[in-house]
């Protein structure tokens, strides 16, 4: 608690997928000490009650916080939307959700005044992302729309959707099927956000298929890139950076560790050293 | 406990895919009453590690056992291959899981002695079914494969494969993906398991792919139905029949109630009337 800035970074996640936001803040803020927690005992959220969601965030913010934490990130959409007002009213940090940091961008980069937000079940039932949208500018409309395949698809490693394999077949099959949904709701639409910490993963497919679809630019909106931005600004604004210039350690803890490492490394660009099983 | 053939039969499973093993129970024993657990808080467990799954397993017993129930069955591939030698050993009616009848029917069936298995990451790396199989027949050869995608794709409703749409297209590629890699593996194979509570429903599209991969006759077999044939034989060995000409009741309960309705219908085959939602 003496130096403050040199307190880590938290940041929680359903599972694996939030590893794209450790990713984002280390390659953004490479001075700081990342906390990750996985809670891949209990994965995914996508499909849980907001009740389920909000008792197991706690959980896990209780574990970040005594690890030290100087900020909580919540990387997963479905959390970040069911429990983030509980958690802020709660914990003695900075928390930010993965909601918002997107909406501002996807607020902001909409010319035609219509966006799209693609994420798992849970999280576009929350209708997080249309309040928060609706909050920066209640002109601009939203198209949501639930895409449940994608993560198993990311989790698979059926990335590209080039060839003629069964896998890129499948892979621009369920894209195709995705986006060609939420054309038909928002043909006007020129900017997607990508509401799941797994998506990044399948930007360049899904870009190639929504060039096809709309015939107009449409820009994609990556949460987790959103998300580092948003805590470089509110660590800098709270004078806690950290600007040493030794490069930041990262701790990993997961609650379940079965295929921890094959998915890893794919979220992450490389592989990790340690990961620590823990109780919550 | 006066009249025990009266009592009714337990079926849990990580989520509503076990709904398909009610569904084969009841119209084999229609005059059964039937209390289901589905514990969909906490699935899918396939992802999970054996600890976990004994952990959560141990607690969907307990609840089944404060219901009075005359049987356990276990209708999640998952728990069976972490859970039933702990349960068998713990609680005191008869505990069926989801592997043995299943690996009882493809040992009979198979001419040739090769034998494909289907399911979760976690049923196939848990080797629950080469075991069972070996422990029946040792010159049977399995070869396994484990399809993440076909959950989510069965929970979409994306089933037949039938038409040009994207969704079809979709379903086509990843049974050819999966079924590909099994035809690699085991190019001999008559019999695949289906070894997942979901797998039933896309059982027609599964059929017809292997059809065109193995070019002779591949028999599927449906681990719900050899579950609800081996608990007739168990309750008839054991005395506990119910003979009674008044259809059987369904008490359904889950521990998370988001999406209840949509997907519970489509495993069981009608609509449900009413689903309580328990702690476990």
């Amino acid at each position: 608690m003496d130096r403050p800035r040199r307190r880590p970074i938290g940041i929680f996640d359903s599972g694996l997928g939030g590893l794209t936001v450790v990713r984002a803040v280390s390659e953004r803020l490479a001075g700081e000490d990342i906390v990750y927690l996985g809670d891949t005992a209990r994965v995914p959220y996508g499909s849980k009650s907001a009740d389920t969601v909000v008792r197991y965030s706690r959980m896990s913010a209780r574990f970040l916080l005594g690890r030290d934490v100087k900020m909580l990130l919540v990387a997963c959409n479905t959390a970040s939307a069911f429990a983030l007002d509980t958690l802020r009213a709660e914990v003695p940090v900075p928390v930010l959700g993965a909601v918002e940091p997107g909406a501002q961008e996807a607020v902001a980069a909409t010319r035609v005044g219509e966006v799209g937000v693609i994420g798992t079940l849970g999280t576009v039932r929350s209708g997080s992302y249309p309040r928060a949208i609706g909050a920066l500018d209640p002109r601009v409309r939203v198209a949501q729309l639930a895409c449940p395949l994608l993560v198993p698809l990311v989790e698979e490693g059926w990335l590209s959707g080039d060839g003629d394999g069964p896998e890129a077949r499948a892979a621009r099959a369920i894209a195709e099927k995705y986006l060609g949904e939420l054309h038909a709701r928002a043909p006007e639409l020129d900017v997607i956000v990508l509401g799941c910490t797994h998506y990044p993963l399948v930007r360049p497919l899904l870009a190639r298929i929504a060039a096809q679809m709309w015939r107009h630019e449409v820009r994609l909106v990556d949460s987790a890139q959103a998300m580092a931005r948003a805590a470089e600004q509110a660590l800098g604004d709270g004078g806690l950076l950290d600007a040493s210039a030794t490069p930041g350690r990262l701790a990993c803890s997961v609650t379940d560790d079965a295929r921890f490492g094959e998915v890893a490394a794919r979220f992450l660009g490389h592989d990790l050293a340690t990961v620590e099983k823990v109780d919550l």
